[in-house]
């Protein structure tokens, strides 16, 4: 069961984490259909809010799902959440859905959005403390590829995963826990979980956002630091054979943060200069924006 | 809220609908990551179950959501929910997620699936009685395509239909109730909730299974029935070109049967001679298999 000793908040109450249920008639149950956000509480504050809360409602406006809670409304219930649980560096999912409504696919205006907030301990990492991943990344680039664009539009946040597990199963019979994911064309999209950058001939590089590739907060913050900097970035389309050449490697959310990579099917790659920059920058802005 | 005055069955016992949740942690809330079939109940009996079972088992391989459950038993929770509810007819959906588990994606191995039977009653149409849907279909082709077979395999049933209900939402300017979604390539693949068939040339025509096309089990009966009654068949690859030229359509699924199409963007097809024959064919087979 959900963890008994926390304190979730459903549909604008709080209640024990055991008994935070949505019904089988739930659309986020029966067909995936709601949106989300996996955010990080430091010292008590949500790095990068607004960034989070502008994903969200384009996540909603991808989907038509008009819920009508507004970014303060939804901000208050992860304060509250956090506060209940006398959290404050953690782990914070937000997910809005569009309810419960009569029984067909084609969805209703929504009038009862189902909205959950679950939060996880989860202690600050920076650069020397305990991280939230268990070593640095091994890829393995599987076969399941990224869903196309124009299928589901990857800059929606969405409780559809499956994809992304079938990534992950893939990595069953191997060493790797992450998975690297291409697009149809066979060009590098992205992690079953997050962003991927690499190090080529002194150049930070990512996946464009013309691929299927979501726009995730930390690979942002990542290129703005980069920028800030005076790394030079090339932000475009990459093979499998660019990762296999890289210097270094490292792949982004906002759970990891910043989390080097090992190996890339099991061609070593590892950590660097460029890497261990941009966590330590990484680590001073959130120092910056939350413990103020 | 689900239908208050329904029963329905979650984890092995009957509950009231209105009682029926699973935990905001179930991976079925959380990513879809589950499997379904949706089946007909007449007189009391279920049609095709072998078919859907066998479906149902399939599903469970590609997502290697290894529930554990025998056919029989899903069977029996079937019957006991029908037999509580007092349906003879009835619409049936049996649904099984990989239930709750420690938070990270990858799956673990299923000790403790969540299994949820929801049932609504569903009189039977045949050809004279009252049907499931208000009229022959109104199709509309959309621009959202079907997820390609490399992103999630298309004969699995999943709680991932974001894919079909975007097909849905492009609806809502329109007058069209049903969406044709193609492929990536631009051939035919089938509606959002349903397959597609088209009469062309006298012959009965349908995407074939090597696109991203569920395998419908209404679907297959209609092939049995077309092939015993010597109806030629091609099951194949069709742009939409070729259902705007057709000259009787519908669509299938279990809840449907065999849904007359009146008009695919706007281009008059209607029904004719082919699709009344199937219909008739198919309630008798209905009837020789269910009210014994």
């Amino acid at each position: 069961m959900a963890d008994p000793e926390r304190t979730y908040h459903v549909n604008g109450e709080l209640c024990p984490a055991s008994e935070a249920t949505v019904s089988v008639r739930d659309r986020g149950f029966m067909y995936g259909d709601a949106i989300f956000e996996t955010l990080r509480a430091y010292g008590g504050d949500i790095f990068r809010w607004d960034e989070h809360a502008e994903r969200l409602h384009n996540s909603a406006a991808r989907l038509e799902l008009e819920h009508g809670l507004s970014s303060a409304t939804l901000r208050d219930r992860i304060d509250e959440t956090l506060t209940a649980n006398s959290l404050d560096d953690a782990y914070v999912k937000c997910s809005i859905t569009r309810g419960v409504q009569p029984g067909k696919l084609t969805p209703d205006p929504v009038t009862d959005p189902t909205v959950v907030i679950q939060v996880a301990p989860l202690p600050r990492g920076g650069i020397s403390g305990t991280q939230p991943w268990e070593g640095p990344a091994t890829l393995q680039t599987v076969k399941t590829r990224r869903i196309s664009d124009t299928a589901i539009p990857s800059n929606a946040k969405t409780h559809n995963y499956l994809n992304g597990i079938l990534a992950r199963l893939e990595l069953r019979p191997t060493d790797a826990d992450e998975a690297i994911m291409r697009d149809q064309e066979g060009n590098l999209a992205e992690g079953s979980t997050g962003n991927l950058f690499f190090v080529r001939d002194d150049s930070l590089c990512t996946p464009s956002l013309s691929g299927p590739v979501l726009p995730g907060i930390t690979r942002s913050v990542v290129l703005e630091l980069a920028a800030a900097e005076g790394i030079p970035t090339r932000v475009d389309a990459f093979d499998i054979d660019d990762l296999h050449r890289a210097s270094e490697a490292f792949v982004t959310n906002s759970t990891w943060e910043i989390r080097p990579v090992d190996t890339a099917d099991g061609i070593a790659i590892g950590s660097g200069p460029v890497t261990a920059l941009l966590r330590r920058l990484f680590s001073k802005l959130v120092e910056e924006e939350c413990y103020r």
